[in-house]
């Protein structure tokens, strides 16, 4: 809904910013076009009037990094950051004197690790051409980060594609690492993930990838830094008990979602093998 | 390590920005000090200059909001946004003509629900006094948001004592759920974690909770809301298989981090019970 309005005040018509309704009784400021900073902060104090007599809460500005010119008036009137991406800053502000209820930050990256064995007991490793373990010899499982609106299960299955050019299919979450301070003040969250491959010929990628290959798990277990390594450890041990299908990690499950503004409903990682043989589901079965 | 030298140029003796080393061959400046604009920029030329001829390859600016007049000049040099808190603005730049292997933007936000059982076959619910089921007496488990920095498993037992007053101890993640768009782009990781009461007594928090109180599992199902939501009924089949122990979650288990800046290990979170029953373990069993 815009809210793009004029009124006559006591000298100028001055015109409001352009405003859409946020869900929780607030207002969105997306500037795009280019503006004179004297125009800008008229048209803002106007604004903010206007949205406090109207009883709104939360005032958002987004600020494309060409507008960096404004940043600073923004923040003199009183707002503050709440995040940023390379190609703009979103500012913010609390009218109500109740305390504020926006929603906090991104305060975590995800990460992907792909365990993907072959029923001949070889899982797929790869060495990299970048990263702290370049230039060690060390082969590791594909990893990648989880793209912004990436599924973690979607992020496993193009990571190992992208890698190694083998195609795959997302069995379940194995296990997954929480690490703090991962850069900055900011945490990662790593998801192993184990996938059952669907094609076995390597074609790796030229730019991150140094090899691939298949390996027996011992071959892997033996090398000097997965003995040290306790994330490689697990690794292994985790090959070894699904090889015997004797672990159950979480399966992803399709679930209806409670917001009408999902594209599609969000999965559910869970147990349901442990689920399934309770017969204690009323949900449906994948 | 402290970079902060002065030399003489051809007319004046220009200070350069005072900057540390990153582990990844990049510099970060943390202005901390009021500067003027014009003094800020030949500083800032003469510094890029110099991390140029060092072979410098991210260079990373932190102003705090008290400097918002800088941020054009920054932008204008070239750099853009990389991450922004209330209180400060992350720039970057990428000197080196190779790919830019600067570290990703946070892209979620981390939430927990906590399933808080008795052995009389009771959970903990509460009714909330804000978000969008304020009013409607539905009855919920705790929730909230895991802090920067924060474990997921001490996240839940702090928000179940906030929310409640009751003590609690964390043994399982029993599922957990991605939703995507959760606030503009990022996504929400949303964590189910089971937990072990250790008193009983419910002192509720005034500030956001309506109602606390312990409910059989067969009246929280009953409710017309659970009904209609997949994530109650979720819940709901969970704490059936929880209280006949046929189901395994994720434990925590403390790693040693190959990583020397930690304060402390990592949490990997894993299916203990399927690992240890295989015997293939090689870790330490909690």
């Amino acid at each position: 809904m815009s809210d793009s309005l004029s009124f006559t005040g006591a000298e100028d018509s001055i015109r409001l910013l352009p405003a859409v309704n946020d869900d929780h009784g607030g207002v969105i400021v997306d500037l795009e076009e280019p503006m004179d900073s004297k125009v800008f902060i008229g048209a803002l104090r106007a604004s903010m009037s206007h949205w406090k007599h109207a009883g709104k809460k939360g005032v958002w500005i987004k600020l494309p990094i060409e507008l960096a010119n404004l940043v600073e008036t923004v923040v003199k009137e009183g707002f503050w950051y709440h995040h940023a991406e390379p190609n703009y800053l979103m500012l913010v502000y609390w009218i109500p004197e109740t305390i504020n209820t926006l929603p906090a930050n991104a305060t975590h990256r995800v990460g992907v690790g792909a365990i993907v064995l072959t029923e001949k007991r070889e899982m797929l490793v790869v060495q990299e051409k970048s990263g702290r373990l370049r230039g060690t010899g060390v082969w590791k499982i594909p990893t990648g980060i989880v793209d912004e609106r990436e599924d973690i299960c979607a992020a496993a299955i193009r990571e190992v594609k992208e890698e190694t050019g083998v195609d795959a299919e997302f069995v379940e979450v194995v296990a997954f690492r929480q690490t703090h301070k991962a850069f900055f003040d900011k945490s990662d969250l790593f998801f192993l993930c184990f996938l059952r491959p669907l094609s076995f010929k390597i074609q790796k990628q030229e730019l991150e990838i140094e090899a691939a290959q298949w390996m027996s798990i011992p071959e892997f277990t033996a090398q000097p830094f997965a003995q040290k390594s306790s994330l490689f450890k697990h690794i292994a041990d985790l090959c070894l008990v699904k090889l015997d299908k004797n672990y159950a990690g979480f399966c992803s499950v399709s679930s209806s979602s409670s917001s009408s503004s999902e594209d599609k409903p969000p999965y559910i990682y869970m147990n349901t093998r442990d689920l399934h043989r309770s017969g204690h589901t009323t949900t449906n079965r994948l």
